[in-house]
This record gives structure tokens, sequence and C-alpha cells, in this order.
């Protein structure tokens, strides 16, 4: 995973351009992973995650590394900043899992809000088009310590994926987790950010900077505050 | 096409469940090939078309058959109408040709302001899905009378399906087109019926009436005036 992340960072940063010390809002940080490795390079990160669970992980992780980063507890449709943020991310596919469109509107305007003027926004996400062009009702991948079964079903009707995973481990032990998320399509997902006040300036398929298309691993997207 | 003709004005009857003469909107009927078996049906047919060269052969074939049915040149974004159908019925891929959605939103607005109330739309497009899963940029196709190169696109940013074909006869003769199209998923498509005020009342595949899915050959919506 480490080096997922230097190799994450390394092109936000590259595709953000942000100066020396500039304010960054990792949302939905998780424990911190994007936030810990944007600190160490000189950024002032400050991290955003709904699980208390996460930001105590990332808080005690960060305390243990010496750094002083902020970590807030908090709702993302409830974004409590104002021209804040020169930029703001958002990792690893933390977009869409409200039932309402809405709530994902809500959402893109707190970070709208968040951002200072000419601030910008990172968004990494899946690729609906990938999903639905390889898309089976059920599939087995192969981990080093477990296998997991996905089975997964597409909601066209609401434009969502729903997904159980049931891994198991060599000693037979089991862990289900389900993942319910609305796939916006890039052009759905565009008009979203426009009710935001964001504007589109690039999009890629992959953390190597390849285009966008209905193959592409990611969705990766770039917006700026105007 | 005379037996696929009878197979989807058949269904179109057994969805919309209409009155004996009752009044129907045949938008883009082309050379009218629905208008003419909704006529010998029964029903009391508008057919409407932007082009002049498929309204002249609608009106042709109309009269020689004996019928009297309306056919009108027109633009889909400017219907005329106003509480006048039972139903109306856009048929074999005629909707999203225009450059702008708002383009779009504007022909199911005339189509909502077309209806009587409680009248209802029934639409038979593309499946985007199945589209996208089978999505190759060049393939041929061997028909009866010729092979057909088909060389497409998928501009995401866009959402739209751009494709040109060449057909080429046995005597050597070609033929070529192009396709552009707004590929709408139903999730969007639904929106912009609520956004017209229509609402939906089912979704079907194919004119089977199989369940709508990713593998569809087809998208076709019911959805009713309120």
């Amino acid at each position: 995973m480490e080096h997922l992340t230097k190799k994450e960072v390394d092109l936000v940063l590259k595709l953000l351009k942000l100066k020396p010390k500039a304010k960054v809002l990792d949302l939905c940080c998780g424990y911190g992973r994007h936030s810990i490795e944007l600190d160490q390079r000189g950024y002032q990160v400050t991290g955003y995650d709904l699980s208390k669970f996460f930001i105590d992980k990332a808080r005690e992780k960060s305390r243990n590394l010496g750094l002083k980063i902020e970590f807030l507890e908090g709702d993302m449709r409830k974004l409590p900043f104002k021209n804040e943020f020169d930029a703001v991310i958002n990792m690893f596919t933390s977009f869409g899992f409200f039932k309402k469109e809405v709530d994902d509107l809500k959402v893109l305007k707190g970070v709208s809000k968040a951002l200072k003027p000419n601030g910008v926004f990172f968004l990494d996400t899946i690729n609906r088009e990938v999903m639905v062009r390889n898309f089976r009702t059920k599939h087995w991948v192969k981990r080093k310590d477990f296998v997991m079964l996905e089975e997964g079903f597409l909601d066209l009707f609401l434009g969502r994926w729903e997904s159980t995973r049931t891994l198991i481990f060599e000693d037979n032990r089991r862990r289900n987790y389900s993942i319910s998320l609305r796939a916006y399509s890039l052009v759905e997902f565009i008009n979203l950010l426009k009710e935001a006040r964001l504007t589109l300036e690039g999009v890629y398929g992959d953390f190597d900077l390849n285009q966008y298309t209905i193959d592409s691993p990611r969705m990766i997207v770039v917006a700026r505050k105007i």
C-alpha cells in the first residue's frame, strides 16, 4: 500500500501544481495514508472522515510519526469550511455512497465552498464504463492472504453498483462487506460539477495519466473552482 | 421489415392499452411503417418527421393503400400539439441526435405537452450499456445484400456514440453514413422524463418484453403524463 500511496500522491501533486505549504483537505481520509504522505512532503493537511474508527487510527499513526495533522470526524455532506483550501482530494472510490443524488451534489457544493477561489479538486473513483464492460454477477479474486467472492448487481434504474464481497482466509475465517455506490458516468459527473460551480480541467484513466476510456481502471477527475 | 413492424406495433399496443380509435403521434415516423400499421388497426395516427423525403414517401405509400393518415414535416423540438394525443411513440433509435441535451429535453417537453392528461409515451432506442459492453472500434457486419464496416467511437465527455458505417454491395458500390447520438443511460433518461413531467411506468430490454439489463439489445421505455 505504501508504494501505491506514494505513487498516488506523486500524481496528485504533479497535476495540481500546489505551492509549498499549500492547504489540502483530504476528504474521506480513512486512516490517513494520503494525509500523512502529503504532510511529510510539506503541505498543510486536514483529514476528514465519517468514521471515528478511522479518524482514531489516523490520529494515532500521525502522532506516532511525530506529525501534527488535523483529523476531523464529520459527514461529507456538511463540510464546515469556507474559502480555506488550495486543494481538496477525494481518493480511492469515496464518492457516491448516498442513496440520493442530491446528497452527492451537497458534497460537491461543500467542496466548492471549502476551496479558495481557483482552488482545485481531485477525485479518484471507479470507471463506470469498465465495470459495465466487464461485469459478471459472480467472480472470484485471489489475493495474497485470502480469496474473495464478489457478487455484484447493477441497478440500472438507480445507476448504482451493489456488491457483496466475501473474503475467505487460509484458516477458513470469513469476512463479509457490502458496497453500494452511485456509479456516475463522466458526463453525469461533469454535470454535477457544473452545478457545484466546479469546472472540469482534466480526466485520466489511471495513476500513470493514461487517457480515460471505457477500459480504464479508474476515473480520475481534476476540476477547478471558478 | 414488415414482420418486425407488426411485432413492434403488437408490443406498443399491448403495453399502452389504447382505446379503439385512440389518437397516436408517431414521432420521427420516417417512411411511416408504424403509422400505417397503426392506422390499419383502427387508430388515428399523425406521422411527424423532419425529412421531406421520408414524409413524401410516407404520404405516397399511405395514399396507395387508400389510407388517410396525416403526415407532417417538422422539427421534433418544436412540436405544435397540445393535449391532443393518447399516445406518442418514438421508435427505432430516433432520440438523442441533437448536440445539446437541452434540445432533447425540449423534445420530451413537447411530447408531454402533446399528450392528453394520462397519455402515454413509448420510446425504443439503443441500450447504452450493451453498447459499452460490446464496444469495438471497428467491426464487420454481414447482411444479405452487403457487408458493412462500422467504425465507432464513444465520446465519454459528451456521452455520445459516434459511428461511421460503410456499406459495400456485391457490385462494389459503396454507401457511407454517420450516426451521432447522445447515448443516455436509463437513470439519465428517467431524470429527463421527470423534467418533462413524464413518469416512468416500465422499462424493457426488447420487443419480447424481457427485463432490461446491461445485455439487452434495446432500451424500451414507457412513461405517462401525470
